[in-house]
């Protein structure tokens, strides 16, 4: 490397021009010197200029380089995480770490008109518990649709761990279409995880309850509380959950956790952890065992083994009951029929994990200091042989010699494991604060279920994702770990501190150490798991298909606003309000109305350029919408409080987008002008 | 530059070895080399390679390495970003650009607790409109507070235009504190900005309604529709709006836009532009013209330039009428009292940016290719001479070749103004999607008034925010543009895309090309404007001072629950339950209620660990709290529905996070045995 190499490359005062020479000739790479302000050649490189200036070290250029996206290029990966008790889902680029798009799910969010509009509001509605609105959720699982145990782009599903919910969020306009209530469950956990076609998403209880929550005293636990694992049908045709095609199956009332559907041999399969088979209650102040030592005094807790393929011919055959609207197959039968298995695991498990070639099932025990990985042949050996006791429920437990394959010790509190396509697992570990790096065994592997590398992480990591690193085929490249505290990694904003998500190289050669790239906070929910997709699998709409789209149903909309059809109808105190939006009017820009009018308000964006979004505010009626570029929507409100209202255009379309507004006006009922006695009120108190 | 520059610094297998010598010497940097997987030196330094494979020019590189924050490293700067319609504040790092935070403001945020919690409730009904909740709004400018002109980073306002509403943050929790609704007005957008000492925060109306946004047809517009300038008394000692103190000036009921204060020379006034002099109210299907049109037909419109501290003195000594419960100076006291003048501008302007010595105002017109700009003394000199024309409404209008200093041709679109520490000041362009760079002139200034640099930016530019560039001190270095439209900047999420941050280098020298840095995505509301402020300013706590603390009031709390004083206590229905979390459990465990009980729970977090929050969910009753270490809060809901609820913490706090959970069992009224038929009901249907 001489001066003569700085010479290929220069930057003049805005140009860049690029010598064709350099850049074809091997080994010869882009390199470049600035040009002073008089033209001469500078000494030393910007780059290393620069370095100096910050105090980056190496590392920290290596990582600086890998990380950055230019202006106008796009990232090759995007990561759905979930926003946890933010109740939404976000979405990251990947290499740059940046939040591309926080998703409207089961919390109102008025930027996107989510939760405003006569549609979202309905969609939140199928989410009501008991009968009451809900605005929040502990969002915890994103799941993307598969199609041959593959990503598929088409569908994002993310259950609701407080109220046993599930969300279906259609990935060509990235809202969500659908929200799920169990009628069986309060909360669950092991959701939502897909089948290996999208034939079901799983949805795996978390603390037993009886069915539909009903009130039993805590001495009923044994008889009266229950797991359930759900198996929600998805209808790819029109996007939706079809609950009637939908089953859930009773298991005993241990803490279901997480939970992964088989693939590939174990297809047809599924397997979901389970603590506090102790059945501990808690009962502190009664003088009980707090629930977090009464949870954790066995060696062993129970993998739940279940066939759902068997399980759906089950229920096809009448073997299932139908509870609070659903049906349900009763333990006895899903024992009978060779549904539900359980296997012991180390105590407290958390992750369980299938590996890519669906032959083995990777659990990792928060207390113990292994993952520990089973053979679904071997399960499958087991269950043959019939040599099996059973639990107080009569649930088969299989030996755990029998299934295990082995354990592999990766340090204190391992969590959860992903893959990659180098043939390693990545395991996080909470208490280590780091991820473990190890190697899948198996037949023919040398060297298998070994630990090869740990990197610590900046601090408490849950979960972490790989690309596509859940799937039949990971892609390897980059992994992030979704630590749980940041601490000291971000300027302090408040007691409320952001999550870190903190990605990492691990294209680095199976005998070197996994490289930190970038500490990305995440202000907005605690993200519980996340998943990486290629970009390109994901061809998102940038405006509707057709002007006058129904975004809902993904269909031209039979409320639409063609231009020349607005106006105002009355039909005695119903109002119907026909509008259109584009640069840089509301047509109709008056309307006047009457005190108790109960208004509704159809509106149709005829724009076809991307971007070209209208917002659209009525304050008044706590509304507002986002109209994309050939959206129709409703708005629907009763005008009870006379007034002057000035409605508008909310997003930035125009130069004139403050000039795109108008009057709402709400006649008081009797007629314009009041009494002496009330102006003298209304004016003075 | 040779090899040997690169062998001063060397990456081995994991650590870095620095030499002293190189990092000492004049003129030698940090360079490095890549040992090979031999051991052998790489023959071209590992930035070359990685700019090559990821196709980063030269000024990529530069870019990536002006912008990467480093694992353990704090961003020098912070942005606080409207939220737009989101409601809410966003929080970035400067230069990383990383979304360090979003703060609930006006609309309810599940991961903070915001909007959840008994105090936050509060806090939100304080800002409800006709005695309606509101659960969004439209949130424009944000506002820190200031002493002597510079930001002092202790408080954040800012205004919701759709409601005309203000929020008060406090920036030691990062927390909203308090809303207030402008009893006069319905619609703001001069808001929130603060005088030069936070004495008071100004709110001006933007949409003319009559006071109290009353009904009033249109025909009796120019008769009772008003314009409002409104000034939000600040009292530091408590961190609230006092309402008691604050005051209304009726004006003419043109459509106010952006206002700022007056600093230095100008200290005392304030300045707010209008548009819409011509006082269309639209029609477009009455055959008037759009109002887009009828607002622009006039060459010139009018700056308000205020007297505050006159109008102050007006208000104490009686020159008020009390209208909807606050102060209301009338328009004609205040042209009598020398309060109230107008300036004319060229035609629909937008922005109105004092520089920073206060003896200059800069206003951008939309539809004018100019900036121009306003001597406050050459102002101050026309009143004086009284030689002046009113409007309709007998407001001064003063005489506008009298006023103005100075015309400065930019381009198309040219809205907001910042300022640096050189002497340049910074105009968006909306039109022409760029930024200008131009010398601020002024006595003994050569070339000022002068258009010197103009850089693209993508798209469609609004505000745009310098570093502390709209103080008394602007820092210079960094400038973000605060683009409105994305369409191909990023990775396509559907319709809706991102906002698009772009972070410009301005400090290149004054004869050197601004250079764009950095495109950050905003994919969460449409920030308006925002500030950026030396983070180093912002002291914010990372863990309340004390446990048991009420983190609204900021002090220790009545309420707040002791270790061993947890307890439920029942006084007739009404049940208070005293709780605390720490890792890893809730204190009661067990809590039994009977239906229809009126619940108050009091939680304290009795942690002391940064980061150790405990989120806390009560399925069943819609709430999600986030309970910071020391923080002492409540909820109250009543136990309507009989059941079986599993609470828990929703923050992942510890390895047996999932063990820190509890039962609450409301048992139905009569019991809990229900008949055998409701039974067979419950469970079959």
């Amino acid at each position: 490397m001489s001066d003569q190499a700085f010479k290929h490359l220069r930057i003049t005062r805005r140009g860049v021009v690029k010598s064709a020479a350099a850049a074809g000739a091997v080994g010869a790479v882009a390199s470049f010197s600035i040009l002073g302000p008089g033209g001469e050649t500078a000494a030393q490189s910007e780059v290393e200029r620069i370095a100096q200036e910050r105090g980056l070290t190496p590392d920290d250029v290596n990582a600086a380089l890998k990380t950055y996206v230019p202006s106008g290029k796009w990232d090759e990966y995007l990561i759905f995480a979930s926003g946890g008790h933010s109740g939404q889902v976000l979405v990251f680029g990947v290499p740059s770490m940046r939040l591309l798009k926080v998703i409207g799910v089961f919390t109102p969010e008025p930027w996107q008109g989510y939760g405003f509009s006569d549609d979202t509001k309905a969609i939140l509605a199928e989410g009501m518990l008991d009968g009451k609105p809900l605005t929040w959720a502990d969002t915890h699982h994103p799941g993307l649709s598969e199609t041959n145990g593959e990503y598929d782009g088409q569908w994002l599903f993310i259950n609701d761990k407080a109220h046993a919910r599930l969300a279906v969020i259609d990935l060509r306009d990235f809202e969500t279409k659908q929200i799920v209530k169990n009628p069986h469950i309060i909360s669950n956990h092991g959701g939502a995880f897909v089948t290996p076609n999208t034939d079901y998403i799983i949805d795996g209880s978390q603390y037993a309850v009886p069915f539909g929550w009903e009130y039993a005293p805590l001495s009923d636990f044994k008889e009266k509380y229950r797991g359930v694992m759900t198996f929600w049908k998805f209808n790819r045709d029109n996007g939706r959950i079809d609950s009637e095609q939908s089953f859930s199956i009773e298991i005993p009332p241990y803490f279901q956790d997480l939970a992964d559907a088989g693939k590939g041999p174990s297809d047809g399969w599924m397997f979901s952890n389970s603590f506090n088979t102790e059945m501990s209650t808690g009962g502190i102040m009664e003088g009980k065992p707090p629930l977090e030592a009464g949870a954790s005094l066995h060696d062993m807790d129970y993998m739940s083994v279940i066939n759902w393929r068997k399980a759906a011919e089950v229920v096809a055959n009448g073997g299932a009951e139908e509870i609070k609207g659903m049906q349900m197959i009763p333990m006895a039968t899903a024992v009978k029929e060779g549904v539900l298995f359980q296997v012991p695991e180390p105590k407290s498990p958390h992750g369980v994990d299938v590996t890519p070639d669906g032959k083995y099932i990777v659990v990792a025990g928060k207390l113990d200091p292994h993952v520990t990985i089973y053979s679904f042949e071997k399960i499958q050996n087991a269950i043959a042989a019939g040599n099996f006791e059973t639990d107080e429920f009569g649930v088969p437990i299989l030996p755990f010699d029998a299934c295990m394959e082995a354990q592999v010790e990766l340090g204190l509190g391992p969590l959860h494991t992903q893959f990659d396509n180098a043939g390693f697992a990545y395991t996080s570990l909470f208490l280590d604060s780091a991820i473990a790096r190890w190697k899948v065994g198996g037949e023919g592997v040398e060297g298998g279920w070994a630990l090869v590398d740990k990197i610590p992480v900046n601090y408490n990591v849950g979960h972490l994702t790989a690309v596509e690193g859940d799937t039949v085929s990971p892609q390897g490249k980059f992994l992030v770990g979704l630590n749980k505290w940041a601490i000291d990694r971000f300027y302090p904003v408040g007691p409320l501190h952001p999550q870190n998500f903190q990605l990492i190289d691990i294209a680095v050669g199976a005998d070197q150490p996994m490289r930190l790239l970038y500490d990305a906070p995440v202000g907005i929910g605690e993200p519980h798991y996340a998943q990486t997709i290629r970009a390109e699998k994901i061809q998102a709409w940038t405006v509707y298909p057709e002007v006058g789209w129904d975004t809902v149903n993904q269909q031209k909309s039979p409320i639409a606003v063609e231009p020349g059809k607005e106006g105002v109808v009355r039909d005695g105190n119903k109002v119907t309000i026909n509008m259109t939006s584009v640069r840089s009017h509301l047509t109709p820009d008056i309307i006047e109305l009457q005190e108790g009018d109960e208004v509704t308000w159809h509106i149709t964006n005829i724009e076809k350029a991307q971007d070209a979004t209208h917002g659209f505010a009525v304050p008044g009626a706590n509304v507002n919408l986002s109209i994309e570029p050939g959206e129709a929507t409703s708005l629907s409100f009763v005008a009870d409080r006379p007034g002057t209202y000035p409605f508008y255009c909310t997003e930035f379309c125009s130069a004139l987008h403050l000039e795109m507004m108008g009057y709402m006006l709400v006649n008081p009922a009797g007629g314009g002008e009041k009494k002496d006695d009330e102006k003298k009120d209304d004016e003075k108190d």
